[in-house]
């Protein structure tokens, strides 16, 4: 079977394992078990008739004294680009607002108050080719491009955080490019942008051609729904980043990914997943299906998951159809496993603020014993 | 089946799944397949005759022009305590010689250069109890304490680097006891020792009970056969941790380890493994296994395994059963896969120094944007 006819690890292991050892396997994997999230039949029939996969499952925590249980459901859109690349720009652009529009709409029956969208969403991931041409005519502006304003019609329309990465095109700074994601109110106001931190440059794969490093830190946006912040796709490699987005109080850290699998499947499931375990809060990784551009880049592998503080995960989405994954989560949880682990607390952050602030000095000497 | 019975993920993916599926289950869940590693006969005779657990796989890296590839073999030990916790201290520790010894034999016919034992390797891993005595009987000192020494004779013997993790007795700092690894050169000498960094206060389980955190910071030991360091137990959550030695030069990093199913089980696969991925580095995860007190502290896990920098990983040893886990490494492969992708290049560390300093400050704010 060709990696791009793969459905998924989890649609194996339920098809061939004995129950006996299924138990064990799963708890091994994917940690504890998740409750499986019931959907109204109006949302499943959508989603059948639209042909995109829909999943949902439920994390729980403890109940406790002094505070109600805090109760979200978010949802992750995966899905594959709807025009050739080679269609006008804006036609590009409508279709996807228009598919991306009916899978939030599916997503408003089942109760989501958080949806995240896929790295620049609204165009084919053209990155990983080296023209400038058409790929930077998909930069809109972030406060009031085509997008931000669809974004906050859907907003408004469903009392849901829209979190939408795009190409954002700068004016107001000479016009720059930045890989971006605008968070929007659920009360349809833009609550502001944040952009990708990391650039990768991976073999012959260089974004810097497009984008350079984000210059906005690592903010943290409060919602009526819960702290969020968005990881943007590389960024997902380097655990400072998702540290830095915890220590400002991120309760779910978005990851709106482009990848593909030779590149980084097995990767996938370790790193977003580490950085729930590793800072107490829940991660969301989306990533884009099917196959992008005229280039021979390769599948884009899907499989957006959700992690929990505790270790335990969501099942993937299908590594090749349009897909919503819907979570429930108890963001009370997150505090409950850091009073369990205390990573925090024994995290020695001192420590490694001065160890940190001397390894980038060039005349640093690393600690190296000899005999 | 019970959580002390199963005897592993691998094993049960193996046995179950179709072929033409177990592929594409193994690429997602396992990266790049390794290669098998062969073993003499002699060696295979011994370890089902001592009965534990022996297996191996080679990580292969490409062929340079202007450097040989490095071949080293690690060698990865986990196995049960051998006489009852209420035996004689000094039987205890005769015992637990006498049994990883006749291990380490069998990874000397196989050719290992490095071998790694597992944490407090000396003794029951008591720390989960309450009482002092007589745990803190078994601490020793690092530098001339019967461990120490016997470790210096196996590495002469087999011209091997050993690394020993053990209580350490520190008698010249009013005999304060610490949770330590030795590092034995192959020429038989101490080339030092490094302390545990994070100190697990987990639920009702204070390691600090006995010790404190280490005062060792982050070294590195420049062997003949690699640059290697030992992040122990609980420093595996932390990231910065396995970071800090990934900045002063570690090629290899163990982290030997004790830790129970219903803790950290779905943890475990995933945070050497992320550590080996954000660092470009080879890691090495060993666990014990068994029951160890009178306390129900429930079941030590083993599956120890080692992880290399481009995502794969060799399959995890017994669940149940001692083992032995050898795993040749090309180190070039470390090189290789940091020219790829550039996590040191682009990680930005200057900009996280300065955040990280500003983070621990008591006034510091957090940076949320709200409504």
């Amino acid at each position: 079977m060709s990696a791009s006819e793969f459905e998924s690890v989890e649609a194996s292991l339920s098809k061939y394992i004995s129950p006996g050892d299924l138990d064990e396997v799963r708890r091994i994997l994917y940690g504890k078990q998740t409750r499986k999230l019931d959907f109204p039949q109006s949302a499943t029939d959508a989603a059948a008739e639209r042909g995109f996969d829909l999943q949902g499952c439920v994390f729980e925590a403890s109940s406790e004294q002094l505070r109600l249980p805090r109760i979200v459901r978010v949802g992750l859109i995966q899905n594959k680009i709807v025009l050739p690349t080679d269609a006008p720009v804006l036609d590009q652009i409508a279709a996807l607002h228009k598919r991306v529009g009916e899978i939030v709409e599916v997503a408003a029956m089942c109760g989501v108050n958080i949806v995240c969208f896929q790295e620049a969403w609204t165009m084919p991931f053209a990155f990983c080719t080296r023209e400038r041409q058409p790929w930077t005519e998909f930069a809109e502006s972030a406060e009031d491009g085509f997008t931000t304003r669809f974004c906050q019609e859907l907003a408004k329309k469903y009392n849901m955080v829209v979190v939408s990465p795009i190409l954002e095109r700068d004016e107001i700074h000479g016009g720059t490019l930045w890989n971006t994601a605008v968070v929007v109110s659920n009360s349809g106001k833009v609550l502001g942008k944040t952009r990708k931190n990391h650039i990768p440059r991976v073999g012959d794969f260089n974004e810097s051609t497009y984008y350079m490093e984000g210059n906005t830190g690592h903010r943290v946006f409060q919602t009526q729904f819960g702290k969020i912040a968005v990881n943007i796709c590389y960024g997902r490699h380097h655990p400072l980043n998702w540290f830095m987005y915890s220590m400002n109080g991120a309760e779910i850290i978005f990851n709106p990914s482009a990848t593909v699998g030779e590149l980084s499947e097995p990767m996938w499931p370790i790193e977003a997943r580490n950085a729930a375990i590793a800072n107490h809060c829940f991660t969301c990784a989306i990533n884009r299906v099917g196959t992008v551009s005229h280039h021979e880049f390769g599948h884009f592998y899907g499989s957006s998951y959700v992690a929990a503080p505790d270790g335990s995960r969501s099942p993937g989405l299908s590594r090749i159809r349009d897909g919503l994954l819907i979570a429930e989560l108890d963001l009370n949880l997150t505090r409950q496993i850091g009073d369990q682990w205390n990573f925090k607390m024994t995290g020695r952050y001192e420590m490694y603020g001065e160890e940190l602030t001397k390894a980038v000095q060039n005349d640093f000497k690393p600690n190296i014993i000899k005999e």
